[in-house]
């Protein structure tokens, strides 16, 4: 006998459209392993909902990533309705919701969701960065789980999380956690220059359509708060300063206007490579987080350092704690990516799922 | 309010002590963070328990650790007793055993409680390694954790599961999971002699008292099969040949006669390394798991492999998967010592107790 587990999702973009085809293409496997089964009880997205009140069957739930893919709202579907709010659709006993939306203003329903006894779990990082108390009453009883926020599908939260619960205590979090920003300091050791680098990345999809959203660092900030609070610092954003990469006259104006203007930055660039270089010191954008204070930006690391290793766009996430003082804990892997962080939500899920029908 | 959870301890040296402090210093954080209070029931060893019936003060559990420390057994203690089968003091409602001991043999009795509703964690390879029905009995619901058999404090089987769990197909594993092996495999590129690294590594405590159990290799197939066994692959212990690191002849001598051959052996590592050195690649002791097969032994690596990287005692292991096919998913840090492994059995007494009382 298996027990049933509801998820609600929102979201059902790249990220989303993944997890509903290993959701759906794992579920027996894991009624076999834990003896709980996964079923739909709503998609949602900012166009509408698909929910019947009942367990969406498979050909509703294909039929729906099929009109997402044809980029029509999910209220366009045959069962399909529009929406004012996805609260409308919990049910009363707990359900798993999962927002894999990149939405802001998310952090009240949720919260609200969890005080009533739901779970949550993320790849949204929005939720989490905003103000503490809103993270405080989301993470509240534990009832939150957001792996895939800061490294994707690698272990990440879990791994600072099981330290912590077993008294162990953080002198210091290092990190690359941009694949793109990792990637541009690789082309740039490797002698290219910051303008053809940033193209380069941006013609491949390796950077967001505005490269200014990477290269200001916010989303590697939002990050590091998030390991910070993971962490029980009790901090705000505005503890978490990072250093874009370009300069403020060119945060305002067209892509196109900023695309063409990148050249301007490459000298700049060529002397902090040929300066690290002359010091035997490799470049690379580190997040650091330690109780005293955390920062964000462009480091000159020794070639011994766990971060100095690392090449192109994988993610590196080294802990120094005081059992792990002499060498840190390191995990190492690719940080993004539309199937690897659907896996880490999927992971967050069995999880809670786990926790839902433990008591077997 | 919080739900009790019993603990039942088979085994009290180092990491069993290490155990015991980390529960007691944890359980009001736990409570808070988690909603359940962690009691023991019982700490066994081999000569005899401490029991009540009911939890142990935290008088009882103190006193206990001393008369350990000072090497007497457990029924000496005023409260402990003599004891035929520790699965006589299994409660009726599901505890968690946990075996911290080197025994063998207990996998019967371990997977008899698992069938009658209890959770086992284990730091204990043995009862994972014996035969494959052993192991599917014990592993039978997810009721069995073994984070700490593989990697100590290290995520390497939550990892692998989540990993598997979403969906994920497994490539290779390959690993370097002897801190003593790797400490000798950096000695020898430093130009040590082999039986000058096997003695410093022996008087550091680096090694078992007989560095054979080292040396044999037989530590790294258990945790080989291990891998293996938890990614599906049905295998027996025979499935994975390894490669001793000492000739045949020098098996059965006595230890203080095989520390005085070891020079016998410097030669041919002599030969080794300057074989590697001249093929520009790295010596390393690496267990490969495939799904095709499975191999542990010296290798020569090229300076790009992520085990290349390794010095000294750190342990790596580097998954390749259908997901993580360009780019493996690499955890790495300490892999031995007393109270990481202590962490990795407690991280998973959290999850399962999480398990046990999450659908509050």
């Amino acid at each position: 006998m298996t027990r049933e587990i509801f998820l609600l999702q929102l979201g059902t973009g790249g990220v989303g459209r993944a997890l509903v085809a290993q959701v759906q293409a794992q579920r027996a496997l894991l009624a076999e392993r834990y003896g709980f089964t996964l079923h739909y009880l709503a998609l949602v997205d900012r166009g509408g909902a698909v929910h019947t009140g009942q367990a969406l069957d498979d050909q509703t739930i294909q039929t729906a990533l099929v009109v997402k893919e044809s980029r029509q709202p999910l209220a366009a579907l045959a069962g399909g309705r529009a929406l004012d709010d996805w609260r409308t659709l919990l049910p009363t006993s707990a359900c798993i919701i999962i927002d894999v939306t990149a939405a802001a203003g998310m952090e009240t329903g949720l919260a609200e969701a969890v005080a009533a006894g739901h779970r949550v779990v993320l790849a949204n990082k929005r939720p989490l960065t905003g103000t503490l108390t809103d993270f405080t009453r989301l993470t509240a009883r534990s009832a939150t789980r957001y792996e895939a926020t800061v490294g994707a599908g690698l272990p990440v939260i879990a791994t600072l999380q099981t330290l912590l619960d077993s008294g162990d205590t953080l002198s210091r979090i290092e990190a690359s956690m941009s694949g793109t920003l990792g990637y541009l300091c690789s082309a740039l050791e490797d002698g290219q220059s910051l303008s053809a680098a940033v193209g380069t990345a941006r013609s491949r999809g390796w950077t967001e359509p505005d490269p200014r959203d990477d290269l200001s660092g916010a989303d590697v900030t939002r990050k590091a708060l998030i390991l910070a609070r993971t962490s029980g610092l009790n901090w705000e954003l505005s503890a978490v300063p990072s250093e874009p990469w370009f300069p403020s006259e060119l945060a305002d104006i067209t892509v196109d206007a900023f695309m063409e203007r990148t050249p301007e930055m490459d000298r700049h660039y060529q002397e902090l490579v040929a300066q690290a270089r002359a010091n035997n010191r490799r470049l690379r954008y580190v997040a650091t987080v330690t109780p005293e204070g955390a920062s964000v930006g462009l480091r000159e690391l020794p070639p011994e350092h766990p971060l100095a290793a690392l090449r192109g766009t994988d993610n590196l996430f080294s802990f120094t704690t005081g059992r792990y003082s002499e060498q840190p804990l390191v995990v190492r892997g690719p940080g993004a990516g539309v199937e690897v962080t659907a896996a880490g939500v999927f992971g967050d899920i069995v999880a809670t799922a786990r926790e839902l029908t433990g008591d077997r």
